[in-house]
């Protein structure tokens, strides 16, 4: 067989490998050596191709498509450092459980390490980052080489959603030429598929935790960040049967839909309320039955500290259950939806009715912020009241999301809410929201400090080669704000050239570089008139002006004052 | 003692190890996990310290640094993807031979793979990218564990800058609190110093070159990337002995300075020359020595590789020598500097005479270009043509390094010139252009195309931390300019939307966003008035608008005129 189409045959293994895996996106770097494989999906229908140039928003992109539909994404970049710019995004996709499949291009065996251009040691180079990492063959014409390579990609595919879900890796050399036949025929794999059974807890499970849950009295149920097709409805019946209260984190996806807005049981604003001393005392949990990762909200983990309590449950499928606080006392390893179907049956409880009822008294104060405020809260606040229904939330890691916590109340309305909190990166904020637009195809706004904002810059770059329809709401208080509340804040000397980094920078100009609709605003009325205006660019960029020392003042004004009411309830 | 206490006097430690260990610039990018490094920086007049809140920006901004220097320069990141961000300047730092120290604040033991935030798995995270990686012990107040770290540090220092040089990995972990006291006093090393032995060849590797060199009847040298403090003045004494001619790659550093201008023996436009059928078949060398790594010509490796030489002697202080056509027969492994004392008193020869005369045809015609020519080329030409007496060039990786290949003309002034092109990577241009302006402290001048210059827009962040002057030449064809020349081109389909990325921005906006002096030109006389015009910001842009298809034609003319004339030659 002539080499193209050697070639042309082993690539075609390859795509229709992923897609019979079932990757249906892919993101794609142009480079030279990786030329087969980018012909080779642009040269089908099934795949849908995304271009980025800069490949560190490139992977972050295509760990947003992956987030937002918990399908795997693959992203394809050539060969030397294009290769080392996956790394952010693979740290972020491991410990955010994303399967993001890793393509790259390598040049053969005769050009490693060897001081050829563009290469490098790419076989094992993400280390313990990825799940799996496979160094492919130079395309030869042999059936033993096809079949290794079409089962490889699909075992590579099917370990990378296999819990907990994370990265993979496939390194595939090429040698020159790299063009490939057009149009070329179905490759016929031998490899049908991969069916996978499901995690449910054995009946000796089901009687313990019934047992334990029933035997509570003051029950908690902590949902961190679910999955998009976690099944609402199922666990509301759970919740019931259990009359524990919810405290829902921003990315359980729990504060809004229809359950958001009817059951009293969901809690969103825990973190204000545990900010108050006696109810912090007063309310320790004997049981907690956590779904997800631990929340964001460091409140929250204080309490637990302070109250550790007797039986900390956490549901987790897979075997490496997250505990950063040691709180863990059983871990109940199952597909989490599986655990719903147990019914516990237990009374209402006075417990349940002092949560609901300080939670409608910090709802109401965050209500009156948003109204009065005017720093980063009340705007967020004004952000999130005007989103429409069937549209997504994506919040950067630091200030943003805990903003969001805060001030993002349960809403009737259909909103995704998204965040990088794998590992809290500010890096590749803005590619990841495209891709959470790419995927979930409907209007998705980001909530984005400058810092973060200035590092992804190159995130809008992708609204250059595809559609998308994306509203960016920078809060630009100049530098890094949440250092603002840490203890080095005190220390004064150095603290504003190491932490404040203050850069001066707007973004008016970024906005005019890529055409974007551009407004201004520095407070929470401007911030409401400019969201009635009608967007008009498929990337829309308000820059909202902020003060740090407002933000932290005012941040404490309404803790303080939902803290005094609360110690008005218990003295009543 | 005080936890406080502790936390100094172990940072302190590790500061003042690498500063005994030649270490005097520093990147930090903001975070809080590493406050007490950073602080402990800042808190001493003995290291340099910058700041750039994207730490890939900031890494490749160490890079430029310690290229330009030859020294060891650190950069410090807090926890998390900060880590992963340094990933693509560490691999460009392991294949060009560049001493970076890289130190990434880490969460205690008991924060690792428990689902904490910003906690990743950094012990050995670079895997095969660095020389040597250490993970340190939380800080504690016991003296084996002081001295094995203040030991350490200065072992991983001196395993950076040992033959070939490459990056470190110190991995510190910190509890909180994460405050020092400053103005704290010095630890006490009792480590002293380490004293490093020079490479010199022995006396049969003396007798064995000299007979060789003496035997030899086409004897070439071939000068690839050098470090800027090599004996340029041995060096020449040493090729005058042999009497060859020495093709000069822009990187080594030949091209410019006193020896530049009134050596024969120094060939710039090997490049064009080796693009004639008649002179590359007549002119193969029976005897090459090779100093650095294969020069970036693609002419000179399809002229080596159609006539492979009988003796090629690869000088090399690593054991690694960089061979990736496989034409080394012969590696003295040695410190180049210490070959340079032999002497062959070679008679003069036709060889030699041939290529000179070659050289100058081909200088003529390059000349001859830049004054009427309108693409990229000649206005690289123009810019080069136009920079000071002690000034410097960086230049991006694709085009650019080739044009100032080919315009880049033997000069008496004192131009250094710096290139990433240990992996050649388009990434991380703009900050390594600022590190070498910062090491240098004289005027820079960065040649880059727009790709390449969207990939690093983050570098210009440095600007607003510290003082530069660098102007930035951006070539606009817009998309990969480069990828106009691979056989890919003529594939047409798909080739345009997967190579071309053509993505109509400009950078009149980000000049304005970051306060730069901009302008715009179309031609090569634009060019040469822009530079007339006093530079009046620390970073001054200046984007010339070319057109890909005439760059290609006028390249592919300037060859082609060269060709003409020595075929001429051949013939009279």
């Amino acid at each position: 067989m002539d080499e193209r189409k050697v070639l042309t045959s082993y690539v075609l293994r390859i795509r229709e490998s992923l897609i019979r895996a079932g990757v249906r996106q892919v993101v794609v770097s142009p480079g030279s050596r990786s030329t087969p494989l980018a012909y080779a999906f642009a040269d089908s229908d099934k795949v849908m191709l995304h271009l980025q140039t800069d490949e560190r928003s490139a992977a972050f992109c295509g760990l947003g498509m992956a987030k937002a539909t918990g399908e795997p994404v693959a992203v394809l970049c050539t060969s030397g450092t294009a290769a080392s710019n996956y790394m952010p995004a693979i740290t972020e996709a491991k410990y955010a459980r994303v399967p993001l499949i890793i393509l790259t291009a390598d040049r053969p065996h005769e050009l490693r390490e060897v001081g050829a251009p563009q290469a490098i040691d790419q076989p094992g180079m993400y280390g313990r980052m990825v799940k799996y990492s496979a160094d492919f063959p130079v395309p030869e014409d042999r059936v033993e080489s096809l079949e290794y390579i079409g089962r490889h990609v699909q075992r590579a595919v099917s370990v990378a959603t296999d819990a907990p879900a994370g990265p993979v890796h496939l390194n595939v050399p090429f040698r020159e030429p790299l063009l490939i036949n057009f149009g070329a025929e179905d490759p016929g794999l031998s490899f049908r598929s991969v069916r996978r059974g499901t995690m449910i807890p054995d009946p000796e499970m089901v009687r313990w935790f019934t047992e334990t849950a029933s035997a509570a009295k003051r029950g908690l149920i902590i949902a961190g960040e679910l999955p998009p097709d976690f099944d609402k409805d199922a666990f509301w019946k759970f919740v019931r049967s259990l009359g524990w209260p919810v405290l829902a984190d921003p990315l359980s996806g729990l504060r809004s839909g229809k359950f958001a807005e009817s059951e009293d049981l969901c809690i969103d604003q825990y973190d204000a309320v545990l900010k108050n001393k006696r109810f912090k005392q007063e309310m320790a949990p004997d049981t907690v039955i956590r779904f997800g990762p631990q929340p964001v909200s460091k409140p929250l983990t204080l309490f637990l500290n302070a109250n550790r309590p007797d039986v900390y449950i956490v549901v987790d499928e897979s075997p490496a259950f997250r505990d950063p606080h040691h709180l863990a006392t059983d871990h109940l390893q199952c597909a989490p939806d599986m655990l719903l179907g147990i019914r516990a049956e237990n009374p209402p409880s006075n417990y349940a009715t002092l949560w609901t009822e300080a939670n409608r008294i910090a709802v109401e104060e965050t209500r009156r912020a948003v109204m009065e405020g005017t720093d980063e809260g009340a705007m967020a606040g004004v952000l999130f009241a005007a989103m429409p229904d069937g549209s997504d939330l994506f919040a950067s890691s630091s200030m943003p999301i805990r903003d969001v916590d805060t001030y993002f109340l349960n809403t009737g309305r259909d909103i995704g809410i998204f965040a990088n909190r794998g590992v809290n990166g500010i890096d590749g904020v803005v590619s990841t929201a495209f891709g959470v637009q790419a995927a979930r195809k409907r209007p998705a706004y980001l909530l984005i400090g400058d810092l973060a904002m200035l590092h992804d810059m190159n995130g809008l770059i992708s609204s250059r080669f595809g559609e998308t329809d994306l509203t960016i709401l920078v809060m630009n208080n100049d530098g890094g704000g949440i250092f603002s509340y840490l203890p080095q804040a005190g220390a004064g000397r150095y603290f504003e050239e190491l932490f404040g980094t203050p850069t001066g920078l707007k973004f008016r100009s970024l906005a005019e570089m890529y055409g974007c609709q551009y407004d201004a605003v520095d407070s929470a009325d401007g911030l409401r008139e400019s969201l009635l205006e009608p967007k008009q660019t498929n990337v829309r960029i308000i820059e909202a002006f902020s003060d740090r020392q407002v933000n932290t003042d005012e941040h404490r004004k309404l803790w303080q004052a939902v803290g005094e009411r609360l110690d008005a309830e218990w003295n009543r």
